[in-house]
């Protein structure tokens, strides 16, 4: 495990550091301003869902994500590739508009850029008759609209340049932890190729932009993206072949199973180069923070924390809880008593649960930013437990409070 | 037309102002500190609603509606008066619960102290069957379960207390404005009975936290209501009834057509005391507003800011424009240029227009304060032109520019 700091044009990420999702360019419910006073330190965007609502071309207009959001502070696009393949089937197996989109098929129960398996029941990674892989790149369909798209390595690297974050993903195939060995073996060379493509167009499109001289805006970082499902020997070569390329950092992929995880991270870990950030994509559950630091992550990503609060479901130290029951209607206590964040420091249990009763829309508000802090907090906690080289004894303390509930 | 200070044991309220509606313990998508920061001074809760959800015996338990949901400023609560007629019939012509409630029939649409006519389409207020006014009080059924509830001015009056609000009103009919002259007059002479009835138990109720000692909390100002539909000697009379009676200050009511409006207020301004402040209830079209001052009416409140806004609606010096309009999908613009609310500092229509389509949440919030930011500086305007004399001149030229679009 490893404290740090990785340097962007928007500002500094001290590490380990959980960053926030904003799929479609907004942490869902929450201004900017609220997600920078909760100890956020960076946002990450889906280059999907953005391709296909608003448009890159319409948000490079704009001046970049950064302007068009009102985030002034470091920021992450996705490759797209986990979307394309978990939501690119047009979201039902039809080809045409779905008039009346449930949320799943909207996208909004799979907007993070990977995903615990457990996650993923009903998801079309094990049904992929309409997104075609190729070795070119990938067909799908728009799950808003049933129409249809290819992407490519150069096309991931375009949309991402045009939307403009500090830190960008190599396009890859994630493939589904059920697939064979022969097709984990076959998506990784194609995975390998694809980082060739990416950065050759990176490269390119970073030197055109030196060109227009001084006032053009920073190239952004281009991490690679290590793969290889579960099996050690295509983990290890993923993490040797992205390694030995010339990205500034390395994503780990992958839809995981528990245990896989923990495995994973640390075959490739030992291989990626320490002088470099690894972001472990769509990671966060509280144990899998804390296995994935022990083995040398520096970053996460995940939408759970705010997914979860609009259903209600909050994190404590104590495990979850849920404000939808019966025992938090009159419970004039904040979710946890301890808790310094806006919403506890303000607000009553009864009074968020008499919101989410009423479904009035602050409650969302009010649930994501507690969650939210848990983990940002939850990180910043362990950063300073590794600079103290308490580390293991926090990790103890922690998870046995919190297996607890 | 007049500019005064409303004093509350929560602050001042510089008149005329914009109240904005928090109709069940919160200003819809928007924190407290946002109310406060786009210049709101005060907030108006729903009885009608808090009773059933999540019970006023509960906010008072918590330590009043201040408290409960964290605004620390003068807050009103109405009657409930208003929504025991128009959603008091179940929400439908059901006598059981609703298992999927329309919007409508959750009373999303009619959740102000009152509305204007114009809004009231498909209400129940000519169908009044599941309602039944008595002498003693009024027959409803909840439009969340169907469970049949009984309010009289007591009941009213012991709600608000609990409530704690700074400023309640007295039980009364809001009549349609359809009903025949004999009605209006049947049921004024009832709400006047009802007004008598109310200040009685508002006194007792005061009397007793009084003897409370020094740490009691505070008794809230009681409004009488006037009513007495589009009828001129109406009017006057509820006017004289109600001035004569101690209340601390007045509250307009009634289902208005747009032209009985200015001259229901002018007729019972010219009997009502100077020296008490007066509420025109649930009124908020720009011209009703100007209105509205122009013949004596010191506050305001009104829905249609946030309920416009989670429709895209937004208002502009020129008149409304709706953001799902085309034409703004790559507007890189605000709102309104000159604008100086949040929303209008940091973000363009492209990127509203964006969120609206995406159905992101962000958004209600950000329209929200574009709307309230609109109503409340018009108004803070209006109140300046007072003061520098100048009110006709700013009314002709808002009008003139606002009616060109």
């Amino acid at each position: 495990m490893r404290a740090g700091v990785i340097s962007t044009p928007h500002g500094d990420i001290e590490t380990p550091a959980f960053i926030n999702v904003g799929t479609k360019a907004t942490v869902k419910a929450l201004t900017p301003e609220m997600v920078k006073s909760l100890g956020a330190q960076a946002v990450l965007a889906n280059t999907y869902h953005l391709y296909l609502q608003p448009g890159n071309e319409l948000v490079k207009k704009t001046g970049g994500l950064h302007k068009f959001m009102n985030w002034d502070g470091p920021m992450y696009t996705d490759s797209g590739g986990f979307q394309v393949f978990s939501l690119g089937s047009g979201g039902s197996k039809i080809s045409g508009p779905t008039p009346n989109p449930s949320p799943k098929e909207r996208g909004e129960n799979i907007d993070s850029g990977r995903l615990n398996l457990e996650h993923q029941k009903g998801s079309t990674l094990s049904s992929p008759s309409l997104v075609k892989i190729l070795e070119d790149g990938v067909e799908f369909r728009s799950h808003i609209d049933g129409s249809k798209h290819f992407f490519t390595p150069e096309k991931s690297m375009q949309i991402q340049h045009d939307l403009g974050a500090d830190i960008i993903f190599a396009f890859d195939e994630c493939t589904s932890p059920t697939a064979s060995y022969e097709y984990q073996k076959e998506a990784l060379d194609r995975t390998h190729r694809w980082a060739l493509r990416s950065l050759a167009e990176h490269n390119r499109r970073s030197d055109l932009r030196q060109a227009g001289g001084p006032t053009s805006d920073c190239s952004p970082a281009l991490f690679g993206i290590v793969q290889g499902g579960r099996y050690q020997d295509l983990r290890e070569e993923s993490a040797k072949q992205i390694a030995s390329l010339d990205f500034d950092g390395f994503g780990i992929g992958g839809s995981f199973d528990k245990e896989d995880m923990g495995n994973a991270v640390r075959w490739e870990n030992e291989i990626l180069p320490e002088n470099k950030p690894r972001h472990l994509l769509g990671i966060g559950a509280v144990e899998d923070i804390f296995l994935g630091i022990e083995n040398g992550v520096d970053t996460f990503d995940c939408v759970s924390p705010t997914r979860e609060a609009r259903n209600g479901a909050m994190y404590t130290k104590h495990g979850r809880i849920n404000l939808m029951n019966a025992q938090y209607r009159e419970d004039l206590t904040p979710i946890e008593s301890e808790c310094l964040c806006y919403t506890c420091r303000n607000y009553t249990k009864a009074y968020l649960a008499h919101l989410f009763r009423a479904q009035e829309l602050l409650v969302y508000t009010l649930a994501s930013i507690h969650n939210l802090y848990f983990f940002v907090n939850l990180v910043k906690n362990i950063r300073r437990s590794i600079l103290e080289e308490t580390f293991f004894d926090y990790k103890e303390r922690f998870l046995q409070a919190y297996q607890e509930a």
